[in-house]
């Protein structure tokens, strides 16, 4: 019944940490590392490789840099098959901060970019693979791809990238099941020589459902986060992808109690999840952002005015 | 771009009910109607129809009775289009208690039933329907009944009943697309001359994404709830519905209010949503009825213990 090739990613701390800058004390972290470990979770993204000539390390909590020995202080001493990945974004990584994979503790090199950054990113995502990473290539905001520029982009990807991974990314919550097969279809029949994988957004209640629709398309790289922690409405939530995979190597109870005992309380100091204004973003495929700003405000709970001010700016 | 033919209903009063012994306030349920209406909401099912033979009015409030002076107290002096819908239970109606329909303010009867009471099912249906009733047979926990049961049981609905609409509920919230999409083509099926209707709880977060599903392969009856509310994790979000649909005759802001004004509050003091133990239940195909129970007690976010609770006894 279970697929031995679908492989799960958790980006808790990565995507979690587009929320409080990237500040997530290590014994958090630690502590989900272990779980992830016990319920055999494929691999772990634990932050940005980011340049520290471009953001200030005062500013910004250490995930958003991931130098190597904070990941040590994370994984060491705990036993576990669970991979490590970072992501890089386009124009703010520096290259010759990431060590020959031989010297490091990270396994794998996510590439973060829009279809029209596809070059950038083909330069990037090799450059790691050469350096010894296993990559991916995560093409962000797909709902708003253009057709023709996606068929270029895939194709290009296919030829020219050495990326394991290509990944469909529902950056604004906006995909339906319907668009998802067709984007996951349309990525297979391109990239005969890759992999793809599927990372959701949560704005309209639909990551998991999306994230099941491009499994069925054979999808095989699936990310997801504990207790759906995420910026804005979150991700698609880790413990319903190991409720609903058969594969018998993965085990829910680690992150069964990992949400308890740390997520829980978490979830009092820390907004993400289903959140009106955030539904209405994904409703208007809107990248989520005006709905971050305006949950900052005195009136975040006026939905109808948050509404007006997304369809209110109508010209042609 | 929209199918015409699609109806939605609006289910919170009912299904909301079954948290809080159907004991809301005149005012609070004249603000959902008000809403609905202005929404173009197709009905809004009020509660359930119960004998009161069998239950007292001391312990339970007003909407698990439906008299038709309560209902007016709701309805009149608002401008609707939008009809009403009260639910029976087999065995827990008295039917001398309902007036024919052209005495009635009530539109609709929908008769909830487990695939083997569907005899007394289409008695009660035909029954109502004779008294000049839309009617409805809703099939609870439908993702437990064995197939050739459910072979016989739709056969029988489409020979012997007079119901318009035939739904499939997921009393569990444990389906999945690929099964909501096995349900739906089968009731298409053989259910010829009857409208498919589709009742989705959220253990899982696949209310709505398995109602979009439905959708997809032709039910045209759509149960939906004003910000989930409802039992356990509650059900399908009837915002995320209005904000899918196409119709031209659905409003989304009035709903945005409504739930700005009326269910953040309402929040604070009754729980639903997506709760780990009930989706616990979910992955498990379980009532919610463990969760619900354990939510009341001290331990309640030990899910482990809950999950152990559930899985733990195994036998043949």
């Amino acid at each position: 019944m279970f697929r031995e090739k679908i492989k799960v990613l958790d980006c808790t701390i990565r995507d979690g940490g587009l929320i409080n800058n990237h500040d997530f004390d290590v014994h958090f972290v630690r502590e989900v590392y272990k779980a992830l470990s016990a319920a055999g979770v494929d691999y772990m993204e634990i932050g940005y490789k980011n340049s520290k000539k471009l953001f200030s390390n005062k500013e910004f909590g250490k995930w958003k840099f991931c130098d190597d020995e904070d990941i040590h202080q994370v994984i060491d001493g705990i036993p576990s098959k669970t991979k490590i990945s970072v992501m890089v974004d386009v124009d703010r990584v520096d290259v010759d901060d990431i060590a020959p994979r031989k010297d490091s503790c990270v396994h794998m090199v996510r590439v973060a970019c829009y279809v029209k950054d596809v070059d950038k990113a083909i330069h990037l995502a090799n450059h790691f693979a050469a350096k010894g990473y296993e990559t991916t290539i995560n093409l962000m905001a797909i709902s708003r791809a253009l057709d023709n520029e996606l068929t270029e982009c895939l194709t290009q990807l296919e030829e020219e990238s050495k990326a394991n991974v290509i990944y469909i990314v529902d950056s604004n919550g906006a995909l339906y099941q319907e668009t998802t097969e067709f984007l996951v279809k349309k990525a297979k029949h391109i990239l005969k020589s890759k992999e793809i994988g599927i990372h959701a957004h949560n704005n309209q209640q639909l990551a998991f459902g999306n994230t099941i629709e491009a499994i069925i398309h054979n999808a095989n790289y699936i990310d997801a986060t504990v207790y759906g922690l995420g910026r804005a409405a979150g991700n698609c939530p880790l413990e319903l992808v190991l409720g609903f995979l058969k594969n018998p190597k993965f085990d829910i109870r680690p992150v069964l109690d990992l949400i308890s005992k740390e997520f829980i309380p978490l979830r009092q100091q820390m907004e993400w999840g289903y959140i009106i204004p955030y539904a209405i973003a994904g409703i208007l495929d809107e990248h989520p952002r005006a709905a971050m700003e305006f949950r900052k405000g005195d009136n975040k709970e006026n939905y109808r005015e948050f509404y007006e001010s997304l369809v209110g700016e109508v010209d042609e």
